[in-house]
Order: C-alpha cells, then structure tokens, then sequence
C-alpha cells in the first residue's frame, strides 16, 4: 500500500519513423533537454528516411545454483541438461508453469561442484522473471527425482544474471536482443545536426570504442544509451532498476556512399521489457503504451508487443546517440576555436 | 515542456536506523513486495542495534578526450597534468566555474596520441555533472594556451565514465563511495530473516562472489542492489540512469563472535546524488527528500546533505540483500524438502 | 632458421595422482621453488586419494569478421549460420579442410552491418588454430555464393578470441574445459600444507574470489595458475602466447566432511593444447610429451590425447593452487604472531 | 635441481629503430613465421625513420589483505595509509626492505571489512616482485603496532594483481607503462606491408576496437601482442607466466597527412621486465640481454636498463602489430576476389 506517488514529467519525442512506421516516443525525465535533443536525433532519422530494426533473439533467463558433493556429479546434471535427447522432457515440465513460457535454451557454468544453470525462455508479451521462476521452479522439482542429491542453493545464482553488468548479458543476450539502423544523409548532418560525417566517425572511435575500452567498460560503447533507456521504461511501467542490462549497447558510426552519408546504428543485446503486467498496468503507464499502440498481449502473435516496444526502444536510443554525438562532436569544433576566445555552449549541454 | 506525468506509487521502509539516527526511506517502485522485503531488512537492522556506514570518498569526473599529433605530445601533457607544481594553477582555473567546484584530482590515459583525462572534483550538495563539466570547459581553454596544439574531440571520451558500466568507476569510485555494515544476531537471522547464519554465508558466497565471477560481472557482486537504488533515487528525483554505476555493490556475508551472529556489509564505490538540482525542485521529490530532512544545500557543510542521502542509500541497499538473501536461503531450506514434494512460495519472490 | 636456443631448466613435479594413474609433470621454468611448491600439492593430493578431473568441452574456434552494407543483412547471414537446416551443408564445406576438423557449432555476434562469425571444430590432438582457420575459409568461399555482398573485413576479427583476456572464452569456452577436485583429509593439511581447512576457505573466499572481485578481474578466480599453465606449456611446446586464456581459472575451496576436510577444485574453460605440430616436434619438448605417455595422434581415438594433456594440466595447476594458498595461509598464522616480532619466511616465497 | 633443460629457437627480428636507436631483438619462439613477420614489421619501420617511446610510469605492485572486525575499522587503516603525512614514516619503514626500492604510492579497496592493500614502488632494474613483498612485510609488521587489531589474511590479496587479468593494471598500470608509436608512409605501407593506410585503419577498427568489445576483452584491443611479449620474455629470461598482464595493449591506427600516411602506436601499461636477478642470469637469457645492451643493473641510473627493456618489447609488439594486421588486411582484400575464385595463402598465416 504505497503512502503516494512521485510524478515525472512525460515528453514525447518524435514521430520516430521506424521500419515504415511513426511512433510518438513517451520519455518520463526530469531533464527537459533530453527530450529534445531525442527529437532532434527523430528529425534527423525521419528526414533521411526512417530507422529500421531487426529482433535477433528474444528470451528471459533465470539462473539458478545447485551443489553436489563432487564435481563429477556436477557434470553429469551439465550433460543430462544439455542433451538433446532430454531437451522435450524438460521443456514439457518448464513449460507447464504458463501457457507462453517456452523454454528454448539451457546452458550450464561449472565452478568445482556447483552448477549454475541459466534457462532460456520465450514469455509471450510479458517481461517474464516471474514466468521463468515458475519454470524453473518446475524442473527443479522434477531434476530432484533424477539426482536426489542435488541441492538447491538458490533459485537465482547471479549467473542469469539480473540487475548486474555481466558478460554473461551481454554475450548470450537477455530478454530482447535488437540492432537499429539508419543512413543520415551528408545534407541532413550539416543542417539538422550541425555537424559532418567525419567528425561524427572519429568522435565515435575514440569516445565510444576507444575510450569505453580505456575505461574498461562491459557493454558500453554508447554516449548515453541508458538515458534514453531509463526515460522510456518509466514512461511505460518497464523496471527502472534492469535498465542496466537493458542499456547495453554499442553504437557504431560508419561513413558510407564514398564518405558522403553517415552509416550509424546501435546494437542492444539485453533490452527487457513487457506489455503486461507490473508497472505497465498503472494508469498513467498504460495511456504511454497505448500511445505507442502496444499495450497489453497480442493474442495472434504472443510477444509481438513486447518485441515491437524493444525496437522502438532501440530505435529512440538511435536517436539519442546521433544527436548526443553530434553535440559533442559540433563542441570540438568550436573548441577548435578556443584559441581565439571564442565561448560555446552547445558542449556544456553533453549529459554523457 | 512536458505534455503530462507518470505517477509511481511510494511505499516507505524503514525505520532504518543508521549511524545512530532512523530514517524513513521513500522508494517509488511498482513492486509492492520491494518495500516490504526492504521493510523486514530494515527491521532486522534495527533489532540488531542499527548499522554504521563511512563515506570513503566525494568527487563527481568529467573525462574530455583530447589528440596531438604524436603520442610523446600527448604524454607531455599527461606529465604537465599530473605534476603536483601544476595543480595549484589548475585548480585556480577549474574552480572559479563555481563556488563549490573543488578540483581534487586529475587522472589521464593514453591510447596512442588520444589522451583521456578524468578531473575529479568535489561539488557540494549537487550531483555535480553539469559543475564538473564547465570546471573541464574552463581548463581546456587554459590548456589550449599551453599546448596550442591540442584538438578537443570531445568533452566527454567516456574515461569518465557516466551511465555506463566501467572498471574506472569501480576502481576508482564516482560519485560517493561508501562502505555501510551491521551485525545481525542469531536469533535475528532465525525469527526476523527465516532463515541461519550458515546458509546466508554459503549463499553469499556462491551466488554474489562466485555466481557473479561465473557471469563475468563487473562490480555486480550483490543480489538486487539496483531494486532499492533506483527506487529511492526516483523518489528523490536523482537521475534513474546513473542507477548503473551508482548500483555497484559487493555484498559481504560472514559470520561473527564465534559462527554465531552474522557481520553483514556493502560497498558501493560511485553512488551519484544529489540534494539540490534537477530534479530534487519537483514537489514530489522534494517532499521524499524532506521526510529524509537531506532536502537542499548544507550552508554549514556543503556536500554533507548529499553524503548523507548516500548513506541512506547504501543502508536501504543493506536492507534489502539483507532480505532478500534471507528469502532466496529459506527457499534453498524449503527445496531440499522438495523431494518430499511440498511446495514452496517464496521462493519464486525473488527478484533477482 | 634460428640463430640458436634459450635454454629452460626442466624440473618434475609429482608423482600427481590423477584419475586413478600417475603422471611426471614436467615444468620447464627459471623459478626452482615453483617445482618445490607443485611437488608439495602433488603429495597432498597423493597422500589423500589422489585428483579428478571432467573434460567438459574440446573445441577450438575462430572468428572472421565480415561486413555488409546494412544490419539487416548481416542479420541475414547471422539467421542462415544459426539455421540448424544449414548446418550440414556448412559442416561438409568446413570439415573438408582436414580429416579431423568437425565443425560443432557457430555463434554470431553482429555490431550495427558487421558480423563476428565464431566458428567451434574439434582438431584431434592438434591445438587447431591452424585447422579450423583453413576451415573457415572454406566457408568463406561458399558463404560467398549464398551471399556475394559479404566484405570479408578479415578472418579473425578478435573474437575467436585469440591470446587476450575476453569474455567469450571464459564464458563459452575454448580449446579444452576442464574441471578438476579433490578432497584434502584433515591431517594431510595439517601436516603437508602446515595449515588448517578453515584458514584455506577463508583464504580462498577473501583472496581467489573477492579480491579478484576487487581488481575486476576477467576469468582470474585463482592464486597464480599461469604460473603452471606456462611452465608446462614449455616443456611441452605449447604456444606460450596462449597461456592468456589457457590459465582462465576459478579455484573453490570448501569444508566437507562436517567441516574437517578440505574439497578443493579448480575449473578451466580455455586449456589450449595439442599433442602434435608446433613445438611439441622439438627434441626435448616431445620428449617431455613422452614423460607424461601423451606424444602424437592417438588413432583409435582422435583428440584423447590432448585432452588427457589438459586434464594433466588442470591437475597440476589444482597441486599449485593448494600449495600456495597453503603457504599463504601458513602466513597468516606467522603473521597474526608478528605482534610479538617473530619473524617469517615463507611468506616471501608466495609468488603471487 | 632440474633434470635437465628444453631448448627454445631464438631467431632475431630488426634491427628495430626505437627511439633513434637501433636494436636486434631475439625472439624464443617455436613458430618462425612469427619472428619473420615481427622482421618485416620492423622492416616498415625502419624506412618509414624508426619509432618513438615514452615510459609513463614504473612501479612494481603487491597488495596484501587484512582484516578487521568492522568495515569502521577498515576504513580508519585506508584513511591512515592515504594520509599525506603518514607517507613518509611508511616510507621510510617500506624502503629499508632494499637500496632500490622507493615506494611511490598505496591505493586501498574496501570490502567490507577487509581492506586491500596496493603498494606501488620502483624496484631499480629488478622485476621487483620479492623486493616489493618484503617492503609490503615491514609495513605490516610497522601498521601492527598502530592497529593490533588488524589480522593479515595474506600476504597478496589478488588486488595487486599478478598473473590474471584485471582492470587494476590496465588502469592504473603495474611494471612499465609504455607508449610507442611510428608513422609508416604511403609508399612503405603499399610497397613493404602490401596494404594500404584505409583497409588498416578499418581493419583496426573493426578488429581490434569494436571485435574486442563484443568479445568482452580486457585490455585486448590488439591483434596479437602477447605472441611478441612472451617469444621476448623467455629469450631474455623473464617470467612468462607474467606475459598475462605484460600483453595488455591497445593498438591504434590512424589516418594522418590528408589520410596518406598511417599512425601506429601500441599503449601497454603492465609491462613487467627485470634486467637482473630470475632467469636473466641464466647463459642463454643473459647473452639475449646482452644483445639488447640491457644486461644487468645501471649504476648511474637504476631502473634506466629495466625501462629500456620494456621499450624495446612495446616497439617489437609495434612492428608484429602492424605486420600481423596488414596480412589480414591483405586477405581482405583477396578475399574481395574470391568471389572470382582466386586462392588466398597468406591470411591462413595469421595466428591471431
């Protein structure tokens, strides 16, 4: 029973034009210009076109650990899991915890003689940790038949793993894994984003690969990937707190058309979000998914929802970064200029 | 201007009693059974005399890339950056850009003739961002008088690192970093948590140590930090998307005074706060930042209001993987009766 | 053509006791004690029972990297590899490059239009670097067809990954996965490693797994298994240059038996040996591979040789392990003594 | 007492013009092709008028842990080792472990209530490992008597680190830190590395940069420095199994004079080199050192032999970088042809 409520501010970004369709993107921050420097990403991306995407995977996970009394028999449950042969038995029992969790993957890490056990599932429009405890619930009960002397430490062994920057995440995928795409036109970066393809490139190499990876960054290489990320999951009734995994991402930028267009695109393997249940129930949340025509379960196509809400994610982070990007890389150019005391404001404005 | 807001419910937890005092802790989350696991920590704590917590360090960074045309230059840089003869001049420059900016450090890296350098700086009760940002402005104009020939690629190169998870900011601390303990007596562990001393240190061991190193984690060595810091950091109005470095937390469990009691502890090396600022000025926020008396500037102690609420945060952290570890434990107990096939409810609570 | 030879010294370490046979380890290295210390793990394990070890996985990879002019074509490409009808025609095309490479599996990772193509063979008793690399050109040439608009940007493109610390091998593997425990009796604590059980879990939990937690370590949970890792890799004429990934290891130290005796293990994803080619033709480094019954291709059955190399290795690095812990350990109690200003030598010693 | 000695060929790569000096560098490698291909980038080099580097740091590392019975009292140990006046007593008490060892700074982690330790001090011409560990004993037996309540868990903490991948060495570096760079003209690139200056600087990028970071590297952004570092580590007598942290390296290639000629530079900051003492006393060792001009300690100027050694290793890392990357860059451009069925050897040769 909450004692009240605290109230974000709503913009709405856009329209994003998004494989041939518009959205008016929700972002629930307190920070006015975040908003609109996504616009400008949005106009940039319309007027040249439109941003298209690609769903590349899409399964929750949960992970949980289990203990043996020898490493021996922590393997033999790794190769019982990972046999094909025992895949339909498994699958029949994971997925009578719902009628849209499907299991798809098991994949298993051994540390001496603990397992830790990471199952991949589908969850229908739902975020899905719920579904997949369930699920996991269900065949650890069944496992105890097989090896009796397995024990359960915990359901949930950080392999899986939740609300943590983890390779783990960011190599194997969690929830929705998706690349956005745009070509901005060599026109439309001078007028609409007040810079060149060139500087855009370089900026991209030394601060979103070369400086993440002095930096020793996990997952990112972007300029502000989970601003956007965190704005739109409020907005929506998403879980504020797995915008850390959500947030991964990397964001190229490639000259292209012999160095006249910029080739950008942002790749975001572990984007969790759902069109039912928690949050997205709210009022306030629900007009927001409504807004962007995905609340609630698709019945003909279970998931279609959620993985339509993971690209429009995707595609308002694309925005973010161009326009981001193309502030910091027009602040280099004035600075150029520093010497001849000329001020600029434009750069104190980069929030990352 | 926003067309409309987003309400998220708040539930309080607490008391939690810290360094002697009791707080009341606002957390906006749609997760109901959040503040109440955070709840049964706080009580936990509470029975068992409190917790304590130090604040090891303030600085908010700013890390601006830089290139010349040769490495030695950009080494030559680094050098003049880093001689102590320079720091006074340095700080002169980086500080008039405001009257709380406080120039504590400068650290660089080099990657060939690119140089990343990352001013640390302390910046009262603000979060700091935008302080740090104009000091970085001011001393690059500075520099560009020494070293002509420095290009800025950008004011950020993403050595700094925001909003990104990065070794830098786990090694070197962003934000503030705290350390926060208390020791829980055995019957504590038993009537308030459920659950014994013993299995909460084996689970800790195997899951936030072990589970986390199988998972390839970077400083996500906890059980839901994230849950509680992006909670109270929406209902205070601080910015949810620094939750991914501000939620770096190693959580130790071990046992005390002879096995019987349990020593349990978290450290958080970049929690980002603030008490004045963005969006602390909203009604709402402002009013969970008062029922925490942390609303505003310190005129006597500036920074202490922000240090404070950081503490908060890391006891409220404490709190929940206090109960959360309790409630994933008790599952363990339950499942091993699963062969016996009883059921088990709590289990599938966890959030992580 | 050399200009001549450095010479190692050789020193043996065992007899090590290891699935029920005994092996000579042969380490070649400039640091006597590190023998010493080996040998000492070596009787420990003897004296208890000897080691156990599981081949968890023997797979060697490569990752070519190619370009094309959009994601979504990229993404083609990643679906048609992923695709398990295209599996065996991929397979024939891959295996044709040597009568031992056997494509098991593929994993793609795409950033924005380009795509990393993993490509997992088997290679007999040979390392494989060289095999699966033919092998993958191969497919190159017939992907060409399917996709004559792939740019083959080069054919590793680091994530294979190839002599540097990456998460994709510590994660998914590389080379041969070993496993390998053994349970430490009490006494032989006591009077081998002049230590006790509790001192060496404590040891493991502050120093194997958080302190490596600490440092952000990648893959590094252990007191110094490189050090073994490369001293058999140059008896054996391994390539040294692989020991980055090859000494990837996480060592468990837990109390078994009511707390009495020690279950101690060692898990390594990336052992990368071979049997034939390379160094191991060398006079003195096949005669090594003699020492320990593991010299060229086993016929009847392919691979078993250097996988039995990899188990050797798992085991000695588990000998290593519990010696230098031990000695670490010894060291604490000396030191919690020094208050009364005994001195302590073997402290000195730990080289790692 | 060794049983005897394995041989490792020694062939020679150069000369290699560093720094205006020219030097043959022996490499003990068992794979030829790695020191001709290391030849022909030093080839490049040479004719294009050498390459440049600077030591931006020397020190030497160890990082005890300790424990206490509250994170307070943790903390209070950090506070008293970071105070500015405390440096010179523990100074004083840390350097009379040896002549040359002068410490420079100590960095400490908390977790918990466990502290970590990392003392940096330069060692003279020594690796410096035993030097730096008997510094770190008298400090503790010193801080024993200021804090009696501290329990030294172990001597090494894994904070230090050695031997296994962490962000504590990338970042703050360990051993030499070391820059290297040259500029390799047009005509050099197409007539001696068979290439051109854009497929490089976009192989760099694709490879090296953005494969790195979807491989989860940790300071790996290169193609295959670790086959230069330890093919020199075992010619001149270092310790291989240090070649984990000694790789470390970001290689760089940039496009400078209108795009016509390349930038290359190799940015190491572990480096982890002796000239005296361990196996550069042996035979063999002692005369490559000799042939580097490096043998021994300089009485004139400690530590100037050891810097010079970790000079020559970066520089021969940027002579293998650059030929290693312009035969992949070179099959690239083959591989464009396949399409008209044109046969490719030299991109098998790569081995990373």
């Amino acid at each position: 029973m909450p004692v009240g409520y605290v109230q974000i501010p709503v913009g709405i970004a856009g329209p994003l034009l998004l494989d041939d369709r518009e959205f008016s993107v929700p972002m629930a921050t307190t920070e006015g210009c975040l908003v609109a420097s996504t616009n400008r990403g949005c106009k940039a991306i319309y007027v040249s076109g439109g941003a298209s995407s690609v769903v590349l995977r899409d399964a929750m996970t949960r992970a949980p650990v289990v203990r043996f009394g020898t490493a021996k028999r922590a393997a033999e449950l790794k190769f019982f899991l990972e046999d094909p042969l025992n895949f339909e038995a498994l699958s029949l029992v994971f997925n009578s915890s719902s009628r849209f969790a499907r299991l798809q993957s098991i994949k298993c890490a051994i540390a001496g003689k603990n397992l830790y056990i990471r199952f991949s599932c589908s969850t229908g429009d739902a975020m899905g940790m719920n579904m997949v405890s369930k699920g996991v619930q269900n065949v650890m009960g069944f496992l105890h038949k097989e090896f009796p002397d397995m024990d359960v430490i915990g359901i949930s062994g950080n392999y899986c793993s939740d609300k943590k920057p983890a390779a783990v995440n960011w190599i194997e995928g969690r929830g929705k894994s998706v690349v956005c795409e745009a070509i901005i036109k060599e026109e439309v970066v001078k007028k609409v984003l007040k810079t060149d393809v060139e500087s855009l490139v370089e900026l991209n190499m030394l601060k979103n690969l070369t400086g993440s990876a002095m930096a020793g960054a996990l997952g990112g290489f972007n300029a502000h990937a989970s601003n956007i990320v965190s704005a739109i999951f409020i907005a929506t009734g998403q879980d504020p707190a797995q915008n850390i995994e959500s947030s991964h991402c990397i964001t190229m930028m490639e000259a292209v058309n012999d160095g006249k267009d910029l080739h950008v695109s942002v790749t975001m393997p572990s984007i969790e979000v759902g069109t039912v249940g928690g949050g997205t129930q709210l009022a306030s949340q629900s007009a927001c998914l409504n807004l962007l025509g995905v609340k609630g379960a698709s019945k003909e196509a279970p998931g279609s929802k959620s993985r339509q809400l993971a690209t429009i994610v995707a595609g308002a982070v694309l925005a973010g970064e161009l326009s981001l990007m193309s502030a910091l890389a027009a602040g280099q150019l004035v600075k150029s200029h520093m010497k001849y005391n000329r001020s600029n404001k434009d750069v104190s404005k980069a929030s990352s």
